[in-house]
């Protein structure tokens, strides 16, 4: 199948198609890479936009849980939904592996849901480049709702926070001092923080946490993007279903207001041009990375720097120069 | 005065010619630089070691104070010591502003000092490239000890953490609670914390946070580079005087461990191979800063982004190709 099939068929919702467009997109060999650049240039037309949402959560939270629960809601509810899974630290091969389809088991078996677990990759810059490029195919094959489920562990939050519409933290029920371990970087992203297993023997506890949640992002500084009462923290139960009703309605709400007060619009906008500086800076970076030449080079005047036969200063400009760039006058 | 002269003056120990020195690296011009290129090349061969002491403190806890009674102290055992100050968000320009000197009054009479205060910049890449190169000249200079003092905010502490042989924390006395403001990567770069203000009615307030800040930094990982007994927290007071003594025979007994131990040498290195690294791609970085029509093409394509007409992936490679970068194949 050539780019133009292969787009008119993701155009059209085709499953195959997509799942083939995401190995492509995870590709990085050079022809691969131009021919992910055509396809995605020739769906950007479409100007299709999926509900992004980001989640994030430590492991154990029940995550894959909470995402067949609330996928299966979207589905019975008429919507289609993508999950994209994001995990820098995953040494699992693209799709090769069970994983995250048996962790969800009845969402993968629906029409209406597509499945991709994370692409292996020792760069978070891959990753980032990947997933947006993933979330555009899932967008143009028409997907209402994109969850791009995160570990919440690293810069792999902020980075997936920068790619969605919505960012919703799903925590486990805790006492006061456990509040602690959610970094204040990571609340401040927040749109909506979920409280799981809001059920059995923890439902208590999970009321409290709720309400030190809600307390802790009282304190956090308004956001222009926010209507009145969010962020907000509310209780639900994955197992039991409980919660993911009312979580949607508040998610949608959201959603609308930010569409309708302009934010939504500013914020894709915001978020596209960040990912056009990231890519430039990250593609001057590669340079030392990826020439052996160089690489080597660089490996011989950081040994002399370090043995003191040359300032770090001097021995940069030399490298610098190299590359055919002026030492900076900063 | 040619950079000849100029090295031959620092290496003789005039302050004048440090003095100037000092602001010649702190210049942008590219004349200016290359001159500074120059003259610590020739510097370079004369091989002299500071001990380097970083010291961190957020405002209001004494830190003046302290420089002032510490320097007096090390001037009283026959040592020379150098005082940088590194405060990037300083808007302050260089040395024409009479503030560091006056809060260190007696320090700054006294022939065996040398006091430079923050040189204004907006990057804190410039400061850090400054600072090293005003260390670099301190030690040229044969200073005994180079104090370089930064503000408890932002990345600054981290720069200096990479610049120096120790580095000292100081803090006020304070409640269990306030203990939780120190970040843990801050606490994690201290060798030693200094509890100021262990004086009059905050004493036995001082005794109580030593002992909590101990128990504090047992929780931390061992470092390789720490003897048993190592980091650690005493008090001290800057206006009585008390402890002074103390902390300057922990910190060369450390420093004394170090050099014995190879950690000295090693982490020299290891701060210069950084230093090195760091330049390289902030030098490459600099391109996208210093060239206007290059900065104009960028805005430009940033808007198309936005506004999306263009992937920001396929802006990227356009801006990439235009620096004679291939696309990486990441």
């Amino acid at each position: 199948m050539n780019v133009v099939e292969l787009a008119d068929q993701i155009a059209a919702g085709n499953r195959r198609a997509l799942a083939r467009a995401v190995t492509l997109v995870e590709s990085t060999r050079a022809d691969h890479r131009a021919e992910a650049a055509d396809l995605l240039e020739r769906l950007r037309g479409l100007n299709r936009q999926s509900l992004r949402i980001g989640l994030s959560g430590t492991p154990g939270v029940g995550k894959s849980t909470f995402i067949e629960a609330f996928g299966m809601q979207l589905i019975a509810a008429g919507l289609t939904v993508a999950v994209l899974a994001v995990d820098p630290s995953s040494a699992r091969s693209g799709g090769s592996i069970l994983g995250d389809k048996t962790r969800m088991d009845r969402l993968s078996r629906e029409k209406g849901a597509f499945i991709r677990p994370s692409p292996s990759s020792a760069a978070l810059g891959g990753v980032a480049r990947r997933t947006r490029e993933a979330i555009s195919l899932c967008e143009a094959a028409n997907f209402d709702v994109v969850l791009i489920e995160t570990v919440g562990v690293g810069q792999s939050e902020t980075m997936v926070a920068q790619m969605c519409d919505l960012f919703v933290l799903l925590l486990a029920p805790a006492g006061g001092d456990e509040l602690q371990g959610v970094k204040r970087g990571i609340m401040e992203m927040a749109d909506l923080i979920l409280i799981n297993k809001a059920d059995g023997e923890l439902k208590s506890t999970a009321t409290r946490t709720v309400a030190d949640y809600a307390g802790a992002l009282r304190l956090l500084r308004k956001r222009p993007q926010d209507p009145e009462d969010f962020p907000k923290a509310m209780a639900v139960s994955a197992t039991e279903g409980r919660g993911l009703t009312q979580a949607w309605a508040e998610m949608q709400a959201l959603a609308q207001w930010r569409r309708d007060e302009g934010h939504w619009d500013h914020s894709r906008a915001a978020q596209a041009a960040h990912w056009f500086d990231y890519e430039v800076r990250e593609g001057l970076l590669a340079q030392l990375r990826d020439d052996p030449d160089l690489r080597a080079a660089m490996a011989e005047r950081s040994r002399d720097v370090a043995e003191g036969t040359a300032t770090p200063s001097a021995a940069a400009r030399e490298i610098l120069q190299r590359l055919g760039v002026g030492a900076p006058p900063d």
